[in-house]
């Protein structure tokens, strides 16, 4: 709470201006002294930051939403390359996509107007719909061809350590998040991998395939655990939000900083729009954390958040 | 579309009365010739109902967000004891919730205005909070007692199977989801079991666990291939609802019935917001099928369409 | 804040059970012991119980949004007819459409599946499109012919007193909210009346008029200054909203109790989502206010809360 | 609808990549191939370029929500300064807000996280809180002190013509919305002008003002009637949105260009998240135009917008 004389302790709202020449350090600059979710971007920017300069600090990121298919494959892949992530929970559908296009395969620009798109039609010319992005069905063909030939090292792996040799027997990809963590040995999780085409495609051709998810549980648990400093950035909520969140309860200060960009809120009372600040409640974020919650579309935040990561840090 | 005399075709909104003696089968009755969420909601009970009346249709369904937490536990219990669900998909939370209440702990209640609650004052009282809603740490005292106590069965067994033999080891209690799961033999589905605290505490005291994700996966594609009409009604979205729309892509007709409950809406491009409609071009609703989507809280909408089913059907 | 033992003061969450004999009394008072939206719907029936049984307490109604399209028109006539609504303050769309189904004409159900429509093929048959709903052209020369033949007493008299006249002047009907209105002499006040389709035509059909609306707003102020306590009914938010908080600061005692149903959440900084508790830093609610925001559609929280009051009160 | 050969027509989604040299007009043209909200906002830039490039393209510019409190004062300035509007239509709290930095006053910046404000302190230090934005009750001395000196011109006189003057008798200042729309003589309606605090202090101090607001509805329709091209920015809904809307129904042409940014949606109904397509149906957005809902806080969005269109036009 503010302190007793609010006059003199509380600062102006900064009207700013823009000129022709500013860039986006300037913007998020400028964003930082205002309110509203323009403030709430301008300190994820500067906790991502902090999260990025201090050596010792585990950066935690959690991606749900189709962010593959809406264009974000490369962004996310550049997180991971840039050392911007740590640790990678996500959700079997970006994988699912990520192979995609690392195969070489695309998804495909729908209308902008989401009202013009006939569902009925476009099932029966094999265009799976994500909003107003289409996944053509034959993009699973080639999917299938890949995981059909696939020699599983162990039907009892972690899910992790199958991801990374996902990872490795993928080609060369500018954009691919399964190559690059395997590549950089950045652990990636997917607490919910059975629930995706991909899984599925991997059921059906091995079926004796039991990859292991309580492992996955408790290496994220240890990591957690032997995190001297942790920050946390989730991206739409969902399972790799609580996964992360869960897991933090065990680590000894629980999250130094927090970042939270989705479009859900807390009022319906499930995990996805929950405030950070419950999450103090938990242990899972520290009472002195850093953290904002910005209600944003990630397609929009995220690339905002990379290029002022990539100019300051 | 509307035909083209529109004026003939298209019927009056109805400007209802209320009258003091109406019951919840004249509310929604009403409503069905209304507008807006109200009109969804009719109609979401109107599929229901059909869905219940046709011997032969497969009820699916997912239920997301913390409903136990917000007293829903009975409400759920109760659709699968009356024979409104055949095969539940979950969330990892809700089943530690159901859990911590059979074993006869209790959330308790919170402020209702949530701006009043110190996370860091409950922290230090070890209080965890779900939004408005309180669970103390020591109920995770008595699940662990419950759990470390188990024997397993089978370290490999489907998590299915699992979760009905956690039922079946469970006290008698007449609100308790996994308990009649368990007695009415119910599968019930967990995907992201590992993303819970209920499978931490699991994973801690029985490290050699591994149960199998995949073969649910494969099972509940059977289960989709082997209905001849299938119903859906989705609580909330998250996993559950792909997990069981992925499996209805193998359904001969997809879904012909289908209910989405939830705050989440399309526009941010993630599953749990997608409209049924979307759902068409993938194959998993069929183009014939008859859907409403209730953007409305689940707590206040399950128990209305509990109550018009228990009264109708 | 919760006291410092929190595990005695606290009451539990309540896991209730529905049974086919309940009504909606009983549905409410078990959502009174639960979470989330559920019992924040029940709270706001208590409240307005309360505002209802109090003799003194003046009851601010604020309707936003479409609700006649949507067929609420009869709804909020009973709110008024019955005497929950001391002062209402709306928005001239509400009062266009409630003169079109006034006047005999009728709002029109389009498809539950709002992507289903053409806009383009409705706006070659004259069709207008509220969301799901149809508003036939031709309505609009019906409200003209009316408006046309309306001999006005006083180019400057106030809005709120040419709405009675309005009123005054329509045909008998049972769900007529002018007329409703216009026979308790219950005000009715619409700030930004202008802003309407029935503005419009006045505005062509009498070009000299200029309704007075700086002696509403006072009158308003008015109403306020001397409501010795004040109870208030936010549906949806807008100007509605605000006008009524506005004019609550000179109430002496600022309102006692406080109800929004609304969609709209507080973190875009607008008025509509602004929580009630943010109303008590600008002296508009009381900080002893009972007060309850209900996170739902008005289609479906109006007409419960009517049933509630109808049936308690 | 798509072609028939789906395959064949429809354009990749572009996995773009950002650089460390990449400034806005790179990132916009990024977003242009993707998908989500990225691409509306891609869209939105590009339709609101081609607004200004087309000479006689009539540009209206609908401002709801509170965004000088939140610091966008300037930027709403130099939209007006650069010319990217052409006719504004906002509410009585912007302009109030408006008046209270151009006299000098200030917002103040509360703290990010809402749930640690004290609504009760705050109003015990005459603190008003907007979101995480504060106004101090002085404020208001201040604009009253500026008000009640004002001599009214006349009486009667249009609100928008009220509002010129207002701006003509402000002191000088970088970001007044008033004052540059007095000098360069761009119409500022504001529909719901007694819907706010400015209108108030002007009601007690000048109590037989008496402004009229059908001549300003006349006036817009008059403006619409004349474009011989229209396009429309509308910013958060409300009031200004229908306004201008409704207007826009007289155009000949009906809006060629349409710009929505709000966190508005649908499904409730109302107006403010009403899509742009649902416009078609009545006349007010041309079949052929060109439309962008973006679903963003507009105090992100805007900035955006605003330096787009300053290095591109």
């Amino acid at each position: 709470m503010p302190n007793k004389n609010l006059k003199e302790d509380l600062k102006k709202v900064n009207q700013f201006k823009i000129s022709e020449e500013d860039d986006i350090l300037d913007l998020i600059e400028s964003f930082s002294d205002t309110g509203f979710n323009a403030k709430r971007l301008a300190s994820a920017c500067e906790i991502y930051r902090d999260m990025v300069n201090e050596q010792e600090c585990i950066k935690f990121f959690g991606l749900a939403g189709a962010l593959v298919p809406a264009g974000m494959q490369g962004i996310v892949h550049d997180f991971v390359k840039e050392g911007f992530i740590d640790i990678l929970v996500t959700t079997g559908a970006n994988l699912t996509h990520d192979i995609a296009e690392t195969l070489g395969f695309h998804h495909l620009q729908g209308d902008l107007d989401t009202e013009r798109h006939d569902d009925v039609k476009l099932h029966n010319q094999e265009m799976n719909r994500i909003y107003d992005v289409f996944l053509p069905n034959k993009v699973y063909e080639g999917i299938e061809d890949f995981v059909s030939q696939l020699e599983i090292p162990n039907n009892n792996m972690p899910v992790s350590e199958f991801l990374h040799y996902l990872g490795s027997k993928l080609p060369d990809n500018p954009n691919s998040i399964l190559k690059i963590c395997a590549e950089k040995k950045i652990p990636i999780f997917c607490p919910a991998f059975t629930d995706s085409g991909l899984a599925m495609q991997i059921g059906f051709h091995h079926q004796n395939i039991n990859l292991n998810h309580f492992k996955d549980m408790l290496s994220m648990v240890n990591l957690a655990w032997e995190a001297k400093k942790a920050g946390v950035c989730i991206v739409g909520g969902g399972v790799p939000k609580n996964f992360i969140l869960q897991s933090l309860q065990f680590c000894p200060n629980a999250a130094s900083y927090a970042i939270q960009i989705t479009m859900d809120r807390p009022e319906p009372g499930g995990l996805s729009g929950a405030t950070l600040r419950e999450a103090i409640s938990w242990g899972k974020v520290n009472e002195n954390a850093k953290y904002s919650t910005v209600i944003a579309d990630a397609t929009i935040a995220l690339p905002l958040i990379y290029l002022y990561l990539k100019k300051i840090c």
